[in-house]
């Protein structure tokens, strides 16, 4: 899929105002970041990278692009031109997916000529938009789960195919066992399962021979679905007694049932009872029916006895928060000797100002504990020593002040692309889901909880910090502020 | 793209359990639809079938899906087989894309082997709900800009790159005017356009040369981005100076300014008049910034003087209500002979029953004045005869009578498929686009306000109705309620 027109018409019509204008040329620098986690919570989680790079390695306008274009009118012909040998040449660093990252800190960045830099962005903010918030979301699902295995079941509620694929990846990153999703298994390795719909037991004629039959399907792998009809008078009964008449004699264990209406606290207690009974301690009890965090967490506190939860509609569109609000802004722009002039966009509403100029972003992690400290951005040709102490204040409140010692810190923005060549290669799912894990558990509980999350310092260099200073007094002397 | 393995898991492992147990010929029949309007809308808008169409044409499992599913495990040879040879061999009928569609009515039936019908479910959802969605927001929004232009924006915050484009696909259905998304006119005809970022201002020394460059590249569709620096002490009248330096002589008149921070009422109310002073009263404002219908409504109801509205994440995402709950559950499976058994799924939740039996849903309009009076679901083989008075009685309060006469009754569900065969040639995208306003403006306006709005009639034959109430006696019955 060449998703090369992906891309919102103005960046085409930019483009072809650069090229006439020779500034095609020009390398401009851009970062993505989000100024907001969604649902309040503490900390986001990045993803969808690897698809950003096969997006950027594919990014080409084919014969049947350049005849649409030039058909819709207002393209000079030598920028049509130009488009048929275009191929993005610049630099892109980003954080690695699934990574723990913070409002107004680079995701992203992005040195190309001004053409280039502007084709790219729809297509980056969709994919890390949509990714990241899939991942964020799901990441509070799991954690209220405390342990439990939480699978991704919303393909059939997502916005759009890409939605239920990539949504899948995304929330097993972010810790989901799995997904209902065939697709996501065959692309990505997400482990997908499943078992049956209401529609199986009503092709039966009892509700007994369906739970029969699929035992003599899957005798390894028979989890029932006990609420077509009554689940306690009957489901939960018609499940054990399938699973004497048909698996006992094979010498199978059953694998669960599943609940999917009703009372699940209520329901889960009576089940386990009838089942402990029965003599199947072992048998898990799966519970799906728009659940999410807050659910999840009465659910356990109400003393649910729930060994598994399926997720669908609210964790695949982030219900409650359904929009990842990452923006692409212009920070510096070079001239034809290599020097940057750093840029900001101000605005009346003060959190809507860019932190100007090239950066690096450094997370700074406590030497002794382990835990993540604060986010340290500076410019791209300073360098944090971690052998040296090192005093942090906040940007806003600048008598606000601390020193680092005993810490280490590592950079945050990898090399994705250089010079247009792909030098980052992705690492396989778990080792990414891994990684995401190891990097949440670095996050003191204070920035993790769902409530009134305490704010994660993502501080400035001294140096940054006077740019950015400099620029907004003098755009402001400028506009009439 | 082949979608065929973009399905739930489920949905192959109860495919191999049919196969296996000989019933995969058995003919069922499913209805997808919907039970609740989202944002408590009156009604909502089919989107998304053309898509359906394409997805089941390319239905087959290719050599590689076979690979996939055998490593997986689980499945029989003869059904990995049977899939080899696998096509979508049934009926499907459906509501025409850009119909007002209501709770509990089928927007599609599939009639269709038990292997084949559960097989699509995963796809037919997530297309006709993700488009049903959007469609549905998208014309709340343009309905609140009372006949003013409304522009979908909303790609990067789209939830990945289906939901951009059929999402700007399902927003012109609705009624906007068009798209930001460049491949949503090259793939679908949906108009796109755009001008210019924050960025573009900033490439260049000053805004006013930023202007100026513009208009010179593009002097018939000049609209400016007003607010990179302040928009009525700097924008406006740098627009106002570039108008006058580069258009002015050329002899081309401004298109529009567009206004994306701050108070749009106040600004847009300032604006106007600078530009009406300088003799521009033909440039029109634009506005974006986080709108959907009640910001839309609010601002005109403030006097603000906007032209045109471009709509982003909470169109795109449907934010305030960002899942369109469609389901799709089996109502009767037939016999060899071609015998009909009805069948039903009750539920402790009485919205959650089903309504069996293979069904027609007509929609009956007063013959005098065009207004759509009830939609009126019956048994396949019952016809409507509109030449004769009709009773229509509540289905939940049967006491509740009304009599129809002089109306027209048309038929909703259209064949889509017949024995595997598309027979349905979807319709060019303006004429859905136009179909749809029309089909909107025969619901009374109870019908179509925000707040509360009138329940429109869904009634259901007799005879459909007892078969419904015998069903639910006998399984409740059986059940132990």
């Amino acid at each position: 899929m060449n998703y090369t027109l992906l891309c919102d018409f103005y960046e085409l019509t930019m483009g072809n105002g650069y090229f006439l204008a020779g500034q095609e040329r020009r390398i401009t620098y851009f970062d993505l970041y989000f100024r907001k986690v969604p649902d309040g919570g503490g900390f986001a989680i990045a993803a969808g990278l690897e698809q950003v790079v096969t997006y950027i390695e594919n990014l080409r306008f084919t014969a049947e692009d350049i005849a649409f274009l030039r058909g819709k009118g207002g393209f000079a012909p030598e920028f049509l031109d130009y488009l048929t040998r275009f191929r993005f040449t610049g630099d892109i660093y980003a954080v690695p997916e699934g990574t723990p990252i913070f409002p107004n800190e680079p995701v992203l960045t992005v040195r190309a000529p001004a053409i280039e830099a502007q084709l790219i962005e729809t297509f980056l903010l969709l994919t890390l938009n949509h990714q990241s918030l899939i991942a964020t979301k799901a990441n509070r699902i799991v954690r209220a789960a405390q342990g439990r295995t939480v699978t991704e079941f919303g393909s059939r509620r997502a916005q759009g195919a890409d939605a239920a694929l990539n949504g899948a990846r995304a929330a097993y990153i972010a810790g989901c066992g799995g997904t209902a999703c065939t697709l996501a298994e065959m692309r990505y390795g997400v482990p997908a399962s499943g078992t049956m719909a209401h529609s199986w037991i009503q092709m039966f004629d009892s509700e007994y021979e369906a739970f029969a039959v699929y035992c003599r399907t899957y005798p390894e792998n028979a989890v029932l679905l006990v609420d077509t009809y009554n689940a306690l008078k009957s489901g939960v009964p018609n499940a054990i007694r399938a699973f004497r008449t048909v698996l006992d004699p094979l010498g199978h264990r059953p694998r669960g049932i599943r609940l999917d209406s009703g009372d699940i606290t209520y329901l889960s207690v009576a089940a386990r009872q009838m089942l402990d009974e029965a003599g199947y301690p072992d048998c898990k009890i799966v519970a799906s029916n728009a659940l999410d965090e807050y659910l999840i967490r009465d659910l356990i506190l109400q003393g649910a006895r729930v060994d598994l939860f399926g997720v669908g509609e609210r964790l695949i569109t982030a219900k409650s928060n359904p929009v990842f609000g990452g923006v692409y802004k212009l920070a510096a722009v070079e001239d034809e000797a290599g020097r940057l002039t750093p840029k900001i966009k101000i605005s009346d509403n003060v959190s809507k100002i860019t932190t100007p100029h090239f950066k690096k972003v450094y997370r700074l992690y406590d030497r002794q504990t382990g835990q993540a400290e604060a986010d340290y951005i500076c410019l791209h040709n300073e360098t944090v020593d971690d052998a040296r102490p090192l005093e942090l204040f906040d940007p806003d409140f600048v008598w606000k002040r601390k020193t680092l010692t005993n810490f280490t810190a590592r950079e945050l923005l990898t090399p994705v692309f250089l010079r247009g060549e792909a030098v980052y290669r992705p690492p396989a799912l778990n080792d990414i889901r891994a990684y995401c894990q190891a990097e949440i558990a670095t996050l003191w509980p204070a920035v993790t909880r769902f409530e009134n999350p305490h704010n994660y310092y993502v501080d400035l260099s001294p140096a940054l910090w006077t740019v950015k200073q400099e620029l907004l007094q003098a755009q402001s002397a400028g506009s009439g502020y």
